[in-house]
């Protein structure tokens, strides 16, 4: 690279670390809102945000940045990756031009106010709490697909800014191809014994559960020198840099099992966070590829390795060291009590298998929102009249309906799918891994996770999000995304728990 | 007021509160760095600081700003208060304007290099590790001396910066007049019996320590709806507005006696900020008045009243509660106890009359190094003869002596005075409440605060800085700041706990 255009691409970075700092910084408010915040400051928290919000565009549409990128963009002399993190830039910086710092600030203030009025209406237990910053909110999503355009159905945009290339018809596919599937699996099961998990609902003390929790993310290799755990309403995963990644938990008195996978899930999220290149903060090469992956990351760890008799195995041991009360469990039924099978109302405790019906129930109610076809006031009819037909299920009130997730409060619309395709790509990327770790089984059994942290490290945190997901998927288990993997897990796994062979 | 200047006045306003949310939100990352951060995320975050510093100083130099307050200025038909604030913010901006924001930012990462080396420093309880980044930090508060003007002494700029009006030569002229009678009480003290205070130096179970401290806090009138308290190694208040105000607290296993007035000073510091008029936002009028009148505030709750018997009669019953080893303890007792006076190394746990002879050690020391004459490789020398000479003491090592508190390594010099002024403040203060409610010791002694809050809304918070420290005296005790309300109250209190009449 010539002189001039190195320091070009230098100008380029520095400004781009500068609205990364501003990014961070709005993490780190909200990070505080949703753990330590006190009730009454939630209004300007709510102003601060949107102010940080409004600065980190105005930054980003820089006219300045524009001619920097136009500059960059294609140069011969600059390295592969470097040529990637200006075009993908460039990219999002023609998305963020068609907002206005209004719209921005508008669209953060009106967040924050749905998102205290979900907190009201949950603790009502009353969806019409919500209703109208919620109509707000959806009003502006709307707008929102116009201002960045679409091609087919207005919801794409929105997708798109979580799963670069996700469109509605590729996603309508997806689920079309697992439902009946997912369906035939879970009436076969209906029709077995079921597995008894009395056993899981007994007392445990908050605090052994809150240390056991610490030790199993020390034991799946979360590194608490860059990040910590505190506890939320809603547990979650943010990293202000590679090096300061925090995840969050809740924890039930009658349950580990919820705060257990819960801790591995996010640890997950957080494992991914923590391997990203810390010396390309602030650019995409620094940044996760996209939701999906992410969710990838989550659920590879929670359910590909952490609801596995091998896993269990590692892990028994550590449990009967802070819950006394399990001392006769063994693997087996611990391996068959945490991968019940049954229809539920939440969808953070489902299981693996009905799970995805929780996601498709949201995915099409959310393309109606989206379209104008479902109004904001009929979304607790809509949505308890279609657990009623996925699942069998009549839902009692709106805190175990509607109002369970956090998402729409925050104004993420096309975020749920993401949850299915991280599931998707979980199972095709442990396939993969243990296609070139024969004796991998084994290992988790020991608790060594290095042949798995090696494989992620190398196929998805080293590259940040220069490839799309469906590239890096190509790129790590050579073929495209694949159902197949996926399907033959569950069977695998259920066969295996409720004995079906 | 015109239409039109309402509507130039509502501009100034908008932009005003902009900077504070940015200003806040630096104050959140700030908090978060000294209660929850991991040791490995202190790098970014020492930069993500940095660019919030020099967003918010670029937001204030702002020309339209500038052109905005110039049109405002001296407006016939803006109120009183209005005036005011324009008046202020002119004043800063002209200050603000001789920053570039490569030094706000040069400053800033400074500060956050010397507040980690500072940390490490303590650990290896070596100066020497602390060495480099306060010389640089120093050569830069130099410069900045340099760059804000001043007259006579360099010292004086800064600590204009956090004391409107202080100089050198007022400061000089006030230590000057206590040293001699504070000189005289000490040597009076010594040659009496010493007070036994073994009893306050049990085991005093932390979990026990941390409830107490929340329910004293709250008896003072705390709003725990509209702040916190959390951890940290030196305990602080910030404010990220009146509705969000977060105490830090440090609790040793052998020792309820620093915990608790800790909270207690920290907790008059968060009354002010609590009391702060919520709709002044971002102005003038909604900041507190000065360093020196902020800790007015802590040490009026802390000495005026936490350390009074009356109080302790009325905390008494509360501390058995949760400390059933004290059930025999008498409230006379626990008054001499706590009230000890006694030559000691650590400035935050000194009593109240040795206190001023840390500060005065530590003013005289900043004033030679903001001068040049002091290196500060020889800082460790120079702290430990003056601790030989001002109170007889043999400095152990660094932790003990030089390094023991945090302002330096934020870059804060000309702080330090700020701590004495509050002494003398909070004096004359509560000499005025309590020339006004005759009643007040028995209020008091029943847990009653109404008198001291009212008067404390009524003279101090309601104001924001709207007056300087001299004028709000001024107002709220109709005479000048008078020494002899601090020397009274000294005598008062040493002559019944050492029954020296």
């Amino acid at each position: 690279m010539n002189m001039l255009n190195q320091e070009l691409y230098g100008q380029y970075v520095a400004r781009m670390r500068k609205i990364a700092d501003v990014n961070y910084a709005l993490a780190v408010l909200q990070w505080d809102e949703e753990t330590y915040l006190p009730p009454a400051g939630a209004t300007l928290r709510g102003q601060q945000m949107a102010t940080l919000s409004e600065i980190s565009h105005d930054l980003f549409v820089d006219k300045e940045l524009g001619s920097l990128l136009l500059e960059l963009n294609g140069r011969a002399d600059l390295d592969s990756a470097q040529k990637k993190n200006v075009e993908l830039t460039l990219e999002d910086y023609e998305k963020k031009k068609k907002y206005s710092s209004a719209f921005v600030r508008q669209l953060s203030e009106a967040a924050s106010r749905a998102y205290h009025a979900w907190i009201d209406a949950r603790k009502q237990n009353s969806f019409s709490v919500f209703e109208k910053p919620l109509e707000e909110l959806v009003q502006l999503k709307r707008k929102e697909a116009q201002i960045l355009g679409f091609t087919q159905h207005p919801y794409n945009a929105l997708l798109n800014e979580f799963e670069k290339g996700a469109t509605v018809s590729w996603l309508d596919g997806l689920f079309e191809d697992i439902r009946k599937p997912l369906k035939a699996l879970l009436d076969k099961i209906s029709g077995m014994n079921q597995v008894n998990d009395q056993f899981l609902h007994q007392n445990f003390n908050k605090d052994a559960q809150w240390k056991f929790g610490l030790e199993i993310l020390r034991a799946i290799g979360f590194n608490f020198e860059a990040g910590r755990q505190d506890i939320s309403e809603h547990p979650f995963t943010t990293s202000f840099n590679a090096k300061d990644v925090r995840v969050t938990t809740r924890i039930g008195e009658n349950d580990f099992s919820s705060m257990t996978w819960s801790c591995i899930h996010e640890g997950g999220h957080a494992l991914y966070e923590q391997g990203l290149p810390i010396e390309e903060y602030g650019l995409p090469s620094g940044e996760a590829c996209s939701l999906g992956i992410h969710e990838s990351q989550s659920r590879l760890w929670e359910n590909s390795i952490g609801r596995s008799l091998s896993f269990l195995e590692f892990m028994l041991p550590i449990l009967k060291k802070y819950f006394p009360q399990l001392e006769s469990a063994q693997a087996e039924t611990l391996f068959s009590a945490i991968n019940k099978v049954q229809p539920s109302l939440i969808r953070t405790e489902a299981d693996e298998l009905t799970y995805h019906f929780h996601v498709m129930i949201r995915y099409e109610l959310e393309k109606k929102l989206i379209e104008g076809s479902l109004p904001v006031k009929d979304i607790p009819a809509y949505w308890n009249q279609a657990y009623r037909e996925y699942l069998g299920l009549q839902v009692p009130d709106d805190k175990q309906g509607c109002l369970q997730d956090i998402h729409w409060s925050h104004g993420s619309f096309g975020y749920f799918p993401t949850y299915s395709l991280g599931s998707f790509y979980a199972s095709q990327f442990f396939a993969a891994i243990e296609k070139e770790n024969p004796g991998l089984q084994n290992e988790i059994r020991m608790g060594n996770f290095a042949a798995v942290s090696l494989w992620l490290k190398t196929n998805v945190y080293r590259y940040g999000r220069l490839f799309t997901s469906a590239e890096l998927c190509n790129k790590s288990t050579l073929e495209p995304l694949n159902l197949k993997y996926f399907l033959n897990y569950l069977e695998g796994k259920f066969n295996r728990v409720y004995v079906m062979n």
